[in-house]
């Protein structure tokens, strides 16, 4: 291999969008997915694993044009001429697997799955095209029990993670509650497409224009502060009092807002079944310990409702973000979820109950590094390579320090001091283990703190009290070792 | 996208070479994975994320041409027209890191990268086209420290997945020893290379063919039973008797094989390199513990020698494997590893010291399978839900499960007795729990042991006895479940 291309030097890079993570980042991610694993786990979901690659057609995507052949997806065409595509998201495969082994699997059939997935999109400031999903689902078990256990694992999963529970909403809502609201304002879903888009982009923006911005979308149309004006949805007044009346009846208590929909929507046969799912949930939910804090009913959420067939949910934080620099963060849902009994249908023709709940990996990793609450790892102990001849005593060292459970290694690049102490730098190590000849002799080694070093290094001005840096190390005894180390991690 | 796709089904169907692994298999992987992985961190390597994607220039392969862009990797073309491939190994990737934050990365740079690799080749069975690699590399520091370390990481990785100190050999060998060997003989390896490829290509086959095999074939060739006839190397008689007497000077003791060594190949330079290597190791592996029958210095061992540019080793099992059916399995290396200082040349065009191990996960994982030495994993304690209106009930009795520790689940698919037990038989449910009206009004619940009970059912000939079942089961008080349960996995 190398010999064959010994004039060409490609270039050490990796293709945009793309990213290499070492260390403590993936050390946290892996930890966070460990522990939501185990939720899922512990309420009865197998792990499922599908490969990287599905056919196009299976996938859900058109079979991609010439011109274009990877719009969306990452996409090439096998030995055969069949296209295959890598997986955009857990759910398409899960769709496959479940209509390709229907007959032999556990109905209902409850698996989750962890992974990379793949998206060949313009990658912006913290959009990838690979990245991680954590999904959930239960095949084959109508609502409204599966989706309120898929709620109470959202929460779960977010304590899991490292929240607190006030740290935390859960909002739900149902995709039959808004076909309802728009049925009794006159549109059609299947007729009137575009103005039902419109009604719930609209409905969607509350949080940022506020009620005079959203009325001013359902009706003529809205001029933002940039002159750019956005057509509306061409409601009549009273159709538009009836939707901010619906996006207003969110009440305190789930048993009130379910009341004030009754009222509104309950004329409509898809708004009477939402309310009444919502309504069976919030009871279920309240006997498993999520009161009307732990997961309110929201008629605010809003989410793929192209997609969606019943109840919806998210997780988003509840306190605020803020950078290094003191500036607001938004993080977005950092869960969400929600009933498609529409899974398996594109393989089978026929609709079979599907529910399910996705972690949102790298944002809620983001917001638990920014509340300092991801896992910590800190690098190895290094023993110091001092003497040449001495590589079988120091790996003893390391030996014995592994044997007690703590992270350790003998450094290996050669035996200049200044350079090993700056490698354990690099390497985040917690200590260095010291033993030069004058050590050797007396049977002693030197532990050296280098994150108390580093600390005092910092606070102390006079150069030479820190250059002896004693209030740093501490010698003992070289079969004190173990227990020496362990109390100087204890510390730190 | 449903309604977009109404006249056409796709068939659910999975790409040629590719699987889905589901449950058992899958935790069985993933704990002997963390379990490898936790040896790496303790030896103080840092996991390493490194995206699906290359570009194809930089993993090593030609830019595809047109006509079959995808021989052995997967490829395509990004928007800008530049060619990315899947990685197919996680030792390219690793290359292309190194070279592009060497000046940042302490060094030496100790890395371990468990994740999926494609090929694109034919798949047979038992080789897929997407499968898991596990290794753990040291770059930046020469042999033989950093190789002995890698001798012992592999020996307790083996022991961490699960095989006893007897159940794998561990055999290490030199790629300068057989420079020197064919130093001796007269071959130039850049100018002899067919002769070369020729010889290693006879001596690997001592473990089949045997002496007057390998002899055969190091000389005119050899006709096997099949007919078939294979080219020799045409050695000399003399080379010949050079060739079989080093691959006879494997001794019992590492010390003797050395010497015998000295002797025998000494006169080279590359083969005197090779022998003081290998001395290096042994003596720091017995000082590590791994004395002559732990790391077993063994001439025989000839591993991708395009490749490796010194110490060379590899696990092997030391008993015979047989199937459900008692026939013999080969399994070959379950992990193995060595120097390739060839790494980084590539990209920097200067040579950088480099050796690592790699764990064949899934040999490894099958040879635990058919010892019976996976991790074992069984479905949760399923929950009947025989009344409608009691979920909230059933689902406090699977909380509290949870909340002690025990996988659990209620069932979500209907009210039907026969299927609900079909069900937790499915899903390999240790245990059912069982609360019908009966039981509700006495305030207790039934624990149907359903592994006691297929025992029971396969032993029992009379089936009324069998359906009374009273063996398999038994009832305690509501508040008592959760101790009655744990007793009864504790039997299980």
């Amino acid at each position: 291999m190398a010999k064959k291309q010994k004039t060409f030097r490609p270039k050490a890079r990796i293709p945009r969008g793309f990213k290499d993570r070492l260390g403590p980042e993936l050390i946290a991610e892996r930890e966070m997915l460990a522990r939501v694993s185990a939720v899922y786990e512990a309420h009865g979901f197998d792990p499922l694993e599908t490969p990287a690659f599905e056919f196009t057609d299976a996938l859900g995507k058109f079979l991609p044009d010439v011109d274009r052949p990877n719009a969306g997806v990452f996409s090439l065409q096998d030995d055969d001429d069949q296209w295959m595509s890598l997986r955009y998201d857990l759910t398409a495969p899960l769709a496959r697997f479940v209509a390709e082994h229907y007959d032999a699997l556990p109905k209902p059939f409850r698996r989750y799955q962890v992974g990379p997935v793949w998206r060949n999109e313009k990658p912006g400031p913290g959009r990838f095209r690979q990245f991680t999903q954590c999904d959930a689902d239960t095949v084959g078990a109508p609502a409204p029990h599966a989706d309120a256990e898929c709620v109470v694992m959202l929460s779960e999963a977010m304590e899991a993670a490292g929240l607190a529970r006030e740290d935390y909403r859960v909002r739900i809502n149902d995709r039959n509650v808004l076909t309802g609201l728009l049925e009794t304002i006159g549109i059609d879903e299947a007729r009137d497409a575009q103005t039902k888009l419109g009604v719930l982009r609209a409905m969607d923006k509350l949080d940022r224009l506020g009620e005079a911005g959203v009325a001013a979308l359902l009706g003529e149309g809205r001029k933002d502060e940039s002159g750019d004006y956005t057509e509306g949805a061409k409601l009549d007044d009273a159709s538009i009092a009836r939707v901010m009346g619906f996006m207003g009846a969110t009440a305190e208590t789930n048993a009130a807002t379910c009341d004030a929909l009754s009222d509104l929507i309950g004329s409509s046969e898809a708004g009477a079944k939402g309310v009444e799912t919502l309504s069976a949930m919030a009871a279920q939910l309240a006997a498993l310990g999520l009161d009307d804090a732990g997961a309110k009913i929201d008629l605010s959420v809003i989410r793929g409702l192209e997609y969606y067939t019943g109840p919806v949910f998210e997780a988003e934080l509840a306190f605020d973000l803020k950078d290094a620099k003191g500036r607001p963060v938004q993080i977005g849902s950092v869960a969400s979820g929600g009933r498609y009994d529409g899974l398996v249908a594109r393989f089978k023709g026929v609709e079979v109950p599907a529910v399910g709940i996705s972690v949102g990996v790298s944002r809620l990793l983001a917001a638990l590094e920014l509340q300092g609450a991801a896992a910590a790892s800190r690098g190895p102990v290094v023993v110091l390579a001092l003497e040449k001849d001495q590589m079988a005593s120091y790996q003893a060292m390391a030996t014995d320090l592994r044997a007690a459970g703590i992270r350790a290694e003998v450094y290996l690049g050669g035996s200049n001091f200044a350079k090993q102490l700056k490698y354990a730098d690099k390497r985040a190590a917690p200590l260095a283990i010291i033993q030069g000849e004058d050590e050797r002799a007396k049977g002693e080694v030197t532990i050296k703190d280098l994150v108390l070093g580093a600390e005092l290094s910092r606070e102390i001005e006079d150069n030479a009290e820190w250059r002896e840096g004693r209030q740093a190390q501490t010698t003992v005894k070289r079969g004190a070792l173990v227990e020496a180390v362990r109390k100087a991690l204890d510390r730190g």
